[in-house]
Parts: structure tokens; sequence; C-alpha cells
């Protein structure tokens, strides 16, 4: 039992007394509910590595596993839907981890109501995203909740993976001299959403950057790169995804925002919704942390995939004290980059 | 891709275009929505055992993996809360498949407003019930839903275990002359909430059975017994799970009502509302087929287990053509104990 297993509600409840919205936003307040609530009844050395997935080793073998819940609203999306979502999101928590997903999990808490043919195109595109990613779905549940207490439907997918890593990749790996590798452009999901719920009309509608990241990853393991960390850019985008790293790391990370690409509409978008692109979460991007040395060579391989042709050198890792990540802007200031205290974004996943 | 995969939806929407609250009572139109929906879409041989988990091989190691969404309402109850019945529940679904249940996911999807308190009660809940049984979580997730568009809370765990016995243990083992063993009291689960929600009063209130299996099954693999296939008694009670097994199969059950124990407070409370405790949920008992010869040294080993000791054999597995299950009344009539065609028990786990 841990050792604060008998203490109050760890949360401060005259602070919170309940959750909010922004307790599922990515931001600050996600991270306490992680850190103090969860943290603290779980308490265990593999939820401590504060990873994507957790990497056990069962008679010297590594697996990986992961889950994640998906409530996003609308159930499709220009570029994808919750089935796919939820498959590709479960492949690249274990990619993150350096391995191949291999057996899925899927729960379908479904609202008393939902149109039949509707979870049959759910089920479909997840028989379709699980086969893209050389995954099978083995095993199952379903729910039904009665009217009013769901939102049609909501999907959680588990999964296991063989690690194909020798070395650990996970947050506390990185180190000064590492360099943030960045593998495509950022915003496209969650204004992909956000312009489906707003009614916002462009020439040609934002997509989604759903898609699976197994295969860039694999090819950077057997060319044999040296990687530190790897993190999908999900809830919360690139810039929470980098505090988090540089947080468990104790590491300062230097982002240059003129190399972070964003495509044109997305950024109109954003500037008409008032978001901060860096902020906006994506479901086919990721981060790679490695030594400046190997820079080159991953971005080489990265652009030789159809999904990551944009991937660049965005930041580089320092010592610091503490976690940190700061921001050159295009005009040359430099400013902290933080996490977000409010709601950005809910059921964007 | 599987053969029948560009078809349009395969349960029939003239009869169901939408998701009632019984396709997730655990009964026929459950069967149905999990044979011709989710197996059309997902089909793969782990998938089409039709167990309780999935059992996978790599490196000649087997591994059991499965996952359940937990909906409960109320969320605490008398002998258990949400939190411990996504811990046994899951570790429960392991053990049928053999395994001992290591590493642990938990999702959670809470709807906006939940108390902190309430949030901290479930997952110091769900750490207990994961202490007693020997794994531990080591992922998670956590999304939350705008009021309105939940009910407090729903888990979704999902568990990966070592399996620890030799052989298979699945549906498709049983064959003619295996006993059906089970290992406690009926009904106790689905009385305790129903109690609850309906408001009734009795003098101690019962208790749901919710608990882990794990040290019964693996006494009884340490044995060496020759074990043919184990069942948790969940939703659908024990008349829909010896149905699963004996479609499975294709083997008649015949079950002696007059051995199934049910406690006093049970039967009382489902006469009061209606039910028959066959088919109520339970959180703790299961049905094991062993062959005959076995069955003694089986309920030996299950009666030294508190929660077994009312461990009896209540039937017997005999040839046909396909899958039924009889009952022999008190009175010594002999009738069909079917799949439940409407909905029983909504938001029972």
């Amino acid at each position: 039992m841990p050792a604060d297993f008998t203490l109050s509600c760890p949360v401060p409840i005259q602070d919170y007394p309940q959750v909010t919205l922004a307790h599922g936003g990515g931001g600050r307040l996600t991270q306490q509910l992680i850190d103090r609530l969860f943290g603290a009844a779980f308490r265990n050395p593999l939820l401590d590595q504060k990873h994507d997935g957790a990497v056990m080793e069962t008679d010297g073998r590594r697996l990986a596993f992961t889950t994640d819940s998906y409530v996003v609203h609308p159930l499709f999306f220009p570029g994808g839907d919750i089935g796919s979502l939820a498959v590709n999101g479960t492949v690249n928590d274990l990619a993150m981890c350096g391995a191949r997903a291999r057996w899925l999990s899927c729960g379908f808490i479904i609202e008393e109501g939902l149109a039949m043919e509707t979870l049959w195109k759910v089920v479909r595109s997840m028989r379709q995203a699980a086969d893209a990613a050389g995954a099978q779905i083995v095993t199952g549940d379903t729910k039904v909740v009665d009217k009013g207490r769901g939102d049609g439907l909501y999907v959680n997918t588990a999964g296991v993976g063989v690690v194909e890593s020798a070395r650990p990749i996970a947050p506390a790996q990185v180190v000064p001299g590492d360099v943030v590798l960045l593998s495509g452009d950022v915003g496209r999901h969650g204004m992909a959403i956000m312009s489906v719920r707003e009614g916002l009309q462009f020439e040609s509608p934002i997509q989604s950057d759903c898609a699976p990241l197994v295969e860039p990853v694999m090819d950077l393991l057997q060319a044999g790169l040296e990687i530190h960390c790897l993190r999908d850019l999900t809830r919360g985008g690139l810039a929470s995804a980098l505090n988090e790293i540089a947080a468990v790391a104790a590491v300062q990370v230097d982002i240059d925002e003129a190399a972070v690409p964003v495509e044109e509409p997305v950024r109109g978008a954003c500037e008409i919704l008032g978001f901060d692109p860096l902020y906006v979460a994506n479901e086919g991007r990721f981060a790679a942390f490695v030594p400046a040395r190997e820079a080159e060579r991953a971005l080489q391989i990265l652009r030789g995939h159809s999904q990551c042709q944009a991937a660049a050198t965005i930041g580089v890792v320092k010592k610091a004290d503490a976690g940190l990540v700061t921001l050159k802007s295009r005009i040359g200031a430099s400013r902290i980059l933080d996490l977000l205290s409010g709601e950005q974004l809910p059921r964007i996943c």
C-alpha cells in the first residue's frame, strides 16, 4: 500500500470540489489530476514513468500496454471518425514506446437510440484502421446506457505491442544536447473538429491528420538510430507534450516557432477561433528527441513517409534545474511556453 | 479483409434500426450484436473463440488479454463500488482464461461536475482491489464530458495476464461427459444493485458478491485438474453463460435447479421484483466444466476458499446437434433454459 494512501483527497477540494471540463483538456488541471489523484492512488514504478504506455518485462521479452477512451464530438469528421481515431490513437501510443501494436481490445459505451448503421460504420472503420496498422482486435465489451446518459457512442481501446527498441524510449531518457524533431505540420485534428462544430466553411475542409505512426517509428528503430523519447502530440498539442517531457527529464526545451510547420487553413481557423496551433491536438504527428548527431539521418528517414514529408528540427534541449519550455517567436523574442490552465478544446478525442 | 466486410449492416436494421437497452442486457440481442455486427467486422481466430478474453502466444509464452467497460448505477452499492467492480471484473475474466492478472489499464469517462471526493473514493477502491488480486494498474486515461452526456463516472479496465494453464481453457473444449460445477450461490450482485435502486428494505442489505476469483482458479490449476472451461457469471447470470458455452461447444447442458444455491434474501428480492435468479448477474461466481472424475477433487479445492464454500455440482453435459440448456425444476419437470430476449437488468455492471 502506498505511503500516502490513507490521506484524504489529494486534489485540494476547496479549489476543485468537482471535476470540470478543463480537467480533461490536456493542460495544467489534467496534469494535476493525473499526478496528484491517480498518481497517489495507483503509484508503482511502471505508472511513474509517465509515458504514453507502460513497458512491462516478462521472461526477458518487453511488452508495451496502453489505453485511451474516446469521446470525440462529432463522431464523424473530415479525415476520420471515432473508430479510426480510437485504433490509431492506441497504435500510436504503443509506437511512442518503441512498440508495434499487435493486439487491441475495444469497449463500447452506446447511448440507447444510436443508429445501428452508425455503429456499423464505426466498427468497419476500426477494422480498416487495425488492418492498416497490422494489429488485430481480439477482445471487446459492449454496454448500453439510457438515453441522455451518453452522447451516441464512447469507445475505449487498449493495446498490447511488442517493444522493438533495445534501449528504453521514455521522457526520463531526454538529456541536454538532444534536438527535438517534429514529424509534420501541427493543428489539423483539433481544427478539423472545431471547424465542423463551429460551422466554419473553407474552400477545402481541414482534414484531420489521424493516421498510424508505427511505420515511420519502426523505420527509425530499424536504422539503429539512438532515440531518447517519442511522444505523439494529441490533446494539448505540441506545447503540452513538450512541457510534460521537460518536467520529467528536468531540462529546458527551446523551440523555434518559425520551424514549426502550420498549414495556412489551420492557421486561419486558429485565428478565427482564438486558438494557438501549438496547443491544438494532432492525431498523426509526433516529436522525437534524439542526439544532435542523429538528426539529419532521422529526418531523411521520416521524410520518406507520406505523412512525415514536412518533418523538421524545431528545437534543442538544454540543462536546467527544472522543466521549462521556451519559444523563440518569428520576430525573435523568447517567451515561456507553459501548460494551459483552463479548458481549450473539450472532447477533441 | 474478411469476406463479408463490404456488406451493409449485418444486424437487420428493419428490425433494429437503433441500439436498445436490451442490446446491452446480456441476453439474445447482446449475442446478436456481438456475433453479427462485431463478429463480422473484426473476425479473426482469437476473437472467434468467444471467450471472456483472448489468449495470445508470443515467443512460446501465452498471455491473456481482456477488457470491460463499467456503467453501473449507482456508483456505490452494498459490497462494492464501480472501482472494485472494474478491477475484479477484469481480474476474473483473465482468471477464466486460466491466467493470473498482472497488469491493468484504466480509462475514466467523467461527467463534468462529479465530486472530486467521489473520484478519489473510486480510485482508492481500485487500488485496494488491484492489491488484493496481485495486479498493478500501470497505464490509464481520463476524459471529461459535458454535463448531461454521462452519468457521473464510467470506468473501463483492460488487463493482461500470464496464462498458467498448460491446456486450453475455452468453451470449445467442453465435451459430453463433463459436469458443471458452480462456485457459490447466485444472484447477489444484481439484487444488491436492484434493491438499492428500488429502495427495498431488508433486515440486512443484500451484499454484492464482487470479489477476485483468481486464487480459487489458480488452486484448481496447481492441483493439476483437467479443466475444460471456466466462465464467470456476470451480466445475464448463470443461464446466459451456460447458453453461450453450450452454443459454442454444440452440446446439451442439463441443470438441476435444486442444486443451484440461492440465498433466501436474494430469492425474496427476485420474487418481489419479478426476476429469475438464474439470469441475475454475479460478480464473484463462476462455472467450471470438468470431466466427471475430477468433480469431487475440484469441489474440495473450491470449498477451501471462503467465497466458494457453497460450491456444488449442478449439471451434466450431453451430446447434442446444437447448443441447448435444460433445467430440471424442483418438482421434477424439465424445460429449456433459453437466452432472454428482452432487457433484464440495465446498467448492472
